[in-house]
């Protein structure tokens, strides 16, 4: 079984973080996610990752994942190191499968560089193979000694190379591909006779070279892949790289992106072609949206599906759906489990929250659609509150198609207002509005003359 | 007549739209209009757009422009390439007239330099003169091959280039001014043997050298200028490119513009001195912003007249207007129509459509005013809803000036509130509230004790 | 007594403003307090700051700083230059101090650098050191020349120097430390024979040195330190900067900043560990953050204090606190000196303003709680409106533990509803609502069978 091992076990004391560093998310992943992704995408059958600091918290949280978590001893007389984790895999190299070392804060790497590098490794008949870089500036990065076949010779730490090693470019990307039972043999046979008492998987290399054995190495194309994150900053940078490689996407599909700079979509989500999107819009989770629609600057949608044709402003759209031709917004609010029907306007300051609307019905403004069935061709005035609450239970509430629910009136739930049934302005609605009656409830209009006048209100002077 | 003839066949596939590429927008205005306008302002009196693929879709949408669309043929056996397509504005070419060549997907290309174009022509008395540009990375580019006097000798397409030529950086952008009768020499002597089968105008400048007649090329100053847009990551570099040449003519005017990188303003807006734009503001269409106004983050103005001295936070503004001093937002939408007088206040979570509101009034929250007349020094209460629509037609409402409306009532059209009238909060109004009236239109409290004890909603133990 | 000399009398007309140019902000503050911040902060103990045209707005602008304003005198007949204006400020310049020469519109100028420039200056025992930087491009800066030792021989301006001198990227700052004795010696000796009849500064270097004084010159570490805010543009640059260097502070403390470039935090704020900030958010003045927070996007925050584990999306918090795990937005609206308890919930479209919250309390939705003081586990049902004003005067409610308000209703200032009292939806409160008392104000609810057919809004046949 090919596997990767993954290094996740360290501190991650620059993100001054309660949190393991590699949970720390961008684009709304954490940072191991992207690394067992890439690693699945390049067909490892299975993730080893190698916890230590922080490690329950990151094996409760990825849970869901398939993956097998080995802790790796804390305490005073453990040695540590890279060699020394990769180590707390043994059980799970075997003999004649394939192994990727890799690392829980380096996101960026791809799947498709991962094939590449096992493709490379295959074809060379290497037992082990270094996947480098070419950086322009490789400070504190081991460089990689090439002969002039362009065979790695060796790969010397920053602090021991010389002038000329310095400017070598080509750096040690620290991940790579051995053939399992070299990579026990490695294991077997480097040590921790160093200043700081380590382990290094980068030693494998000399090991398995002393042996006469195959190490070669494999340039990445795009450096960035290699990038590790140690810094909130870097936590930044790595955001936006990510970001413009999803957007890139997108538009590559025909989605226009007004401003990339300043929009955040997940890699998760489906855009329809001839979609635009405008800028300060935040597209999370598996959010689906068709061709043709407008995006307004400001969205917000978490596992949204939207239709064709939608037009949304402004808005605030959570675990919800809207049929094609609607329009949502400015300021309108979708809480979780809402339905929007085709053709539907969801106007500004209204909220509908775990509702159906049916097609053609509007609900303009001011007005709040909570546990309630509303049919097509509806019209719920402005003010209007479904009343789902009581203060103690919440209860569900009907409105059929093509009834008027006049403005800042009440639906008090349970209760059903019928087909073409009518509510009038500033009612309280407590009992059935039967099919095309009138339902009112307020008191008739009193005018006290004059009465501003006397009560000081007005100034007759003034007048 | 000195013409343009811009050609605007193309297929555009890689947009992957069902919209002609010269239709996508850039800041809010379609590629092709913004070449129209260059040729405009570089005194071309007449466009000749050469269309294709979606090219009656490019017609209908540019219907008022004053341009002449000439059809390039569509076919199996048609030749294709720029040299065709120019063909098909012969008619419009005269002899003794300039014409320019230019392509509708270059939006970025400015009358200024167009004109420089034509100036350096006649000056230089050319009979053609090419649009040349300086490129950092000039690869896939035709390079210009000057003598040591800097004449022209040839353009050589990239793929034919030497290693020598390679080097050269300076580029051909395609763009030409002609004389009339010497383009028209030129078409007739252009042929399509090549591997494409096609004819290319770059052919002219061999063909007419041949004839020994005066061919200059000048330089563009900003090489930006010749960008084309064939992706959706182009056309959001453009965008870019185009928003910020925009935001920097607002601040050398004196407008202060905190992020220019979020902030999107099209060029047609008018903004006065020492007005602040927030972050995340986005001004379209043909406003016009005073003095001394605070336009705070992320909000949206689409064709807004708004004076001095006014402060909007987080609103959308539709086709209205905001006079003196008055104060909008957070959460304000004006619909199209509004007309809002000095020193109001029109609060968060108001909706103000259709309606006029005078000087001094107030609807500070929660509130819907729609197609309605508000006087002066009215207050408008929280919750108060303008009930212009009874599920058959709209229909408007008088408040006049010093009127008072309580909160959460509604005035249910057609209504009139007369000067100091008050509306008891919580009352729905469908008569007229006289001169200095209090109109009231509510039930009498009444309370019942011990209630929430008796149904348990309320936990006396825990009292 | 170690002074700065502060020069803010220049016209800054390219800022195209109203303003005095050093009173324009960057990240929330005017120019002049960042430069009499650093001055500050390395410890000069009085700025004198020298002003001119539109000075008494400036001095007016600065009365709370702990600062001495000079004025420049304004003429046809008086001289200008630097030289000029550091002579205004000759009676506070004391023989055995140190005096630092400063402008008011390099806002990036950092009290460390100038820590250092006052050490070196001591250290080398100069009687005027001249703080320099390495440019890019030097192009209009005069340069610095110095011996093969190190030494400064001479500042040559520009336009004065010749091929080779252009070569050199050093350039002055035009900011200085001198001794005061040998500063007052250089404005007694610096003449204004030049063309354009001006004092500067700068030959003060030539003065001394012709005196056999020790001139010296400090390097600075980062150039954009003596950025120079000529223009709205070069204030965006350096808002740019700034805001740059602020949010790197606070991702280095441990925040997550999803987008640094699209986030606006002032210097003041302060922001826990482990929060996590969105893009489109601006933290304005002394705002204070806690731990764990999630602060969504396009949310405005001015001298909030926020708890810990607080979630705020999409809304606008002034001048007021939120304590530990309460959750606000999206779309809410606290205003000024409102108090908002542990573990509350203030919904969509709901405005606090001057206002008590109590623990465990709610208003989800659409609704007003002005002037009042809500107990804890209160429910404030959607649309209620606390009717603070009457037309006349503002007033308070009170609202005890417990109570449920129900929707759409008012609470008419001043009344209290004890503990567990209930009101029911659509009730306009007057009078006291007592302790587990229901508080009902409402019409009963009338049916008309069939009125919607009668009346013609519903259509039969399409039933």
């Amino acid at each position: 079984m090919n596997i990767s091992i993954v290094l996740a076990a360290g501190e991650g004391t620059r993100m001054k973080s309660k949190k393991s560093k590699v949970l720390h998310e961008v684009c709304g992943k954490p940072l191991l996610s992207y690394v067992l992704d890439a690693s699945r995408d390049a067909a490892m059958e299975k993730n080893i990752v190698v916890i230590g600091h922080g490690g329950n918290e990151v094996a409760e949280a990825m849970e869901k994942e398939d993956v097998v978590f080995v802790h790796q001893p804390i305490g005073e007389n453990v040695p540590y190191g890279t060699g020394f984790a990769v180590m707390q895999a043994r059980d799970y190299i075997e003999d004649d499968s394939y192994v990727i070392i890799l690392y829980g804060d380096t996101p960026l790497i791809t799947g498709d560089t991962l094939n590449k590098l096992v493709e490379y490794h295959k074809s060379c008949k290497n037992v082990c193979t270094v996947l480098t870089a070419q950086l322009e500036d490789p400070t504190s990065y081991g460089r990689i000694i090439r002969d002039e076949k362009g065979n790695i010779l060796s790969i010397v730490e920053h602090k021991d190379a010389t002038e000329e090693e310095r400017k070598i470019k080509e750096i040690n990307s620290g991940i790579y591909c051995f053939d399992g039972k070299y990579l026990k043999l490695a294991l077997d046979n480097i040590n921790n006779d160093n200043a700081q008492g380590e382990y290094y998987i980068t030693d494998a290399v000399q090991v398995l070279k002393g042996k006469n054995l195959k190490v070669g190495a494999y340039k990445i194309e795009n450096s960035e892949e290699i990038y590790g994150i140690n810094s909130r900053k870097e936590l930044a940078n790595a955001e936006k790289i990510m970001k413009r490689r999803i957007i890139e996407k997108f538009m590559e599909n025909g989605v226009t992106i007004i401003d990339p700079d300043s929009t955040y979509i997940n890699a998760e989500a489906k855009i329809g072609r001839d979609t635009i999107i405008y800028p300060g819009t935040i597209i999370e989770g598996n959010s689906v949206i068709g061709e043709d629609c407008i995006i307004g600057h400001n969205t917000r949608i978490a596992n949204g599906r939207i239709g064709n044709r939608v037009e949304i402003q402004i808005s605030t759209i959570l675990d919800s759906s809207i049929d094609d031709d609607s329009k949502i917004g400015p300021y309108a609010y979708l809480r979780p489990n809402s339905h929007i029907g085709k053709n539907v306007k969801i106007g500004d300051f209204v909220e509908v929250k775990n509702s159906n609307v049916g097609d053609n019905s509007k609900a303009s403004h001011l007005s709040y659609i909570g546990d309630a069935d509303v049919g097509k061709s509806v019209n719920v005035g402005c003010g209007v509150v479904f009343v789902n609450y009581n203060g103690k239970i919440k209860q569900r509430s009907i409105v059929e198609d093509n009834a008027f629910i006049g403005s800042n009136s009440n639906l008090v739930a349970p209760v059903v207002v019928r087909e073409w049934g009518y509510v009038a302005a500033g009612s309280t609605i407590t009992d059935e509005v039967e099919n095309g009656a009138l339902s009112i409830a307020r008191a008739r209009q009193v005018n006290k003359e004059g009465w501003t006048y006397k009560k000081g209100f007005a100034d007759k002077n003034n007048k």
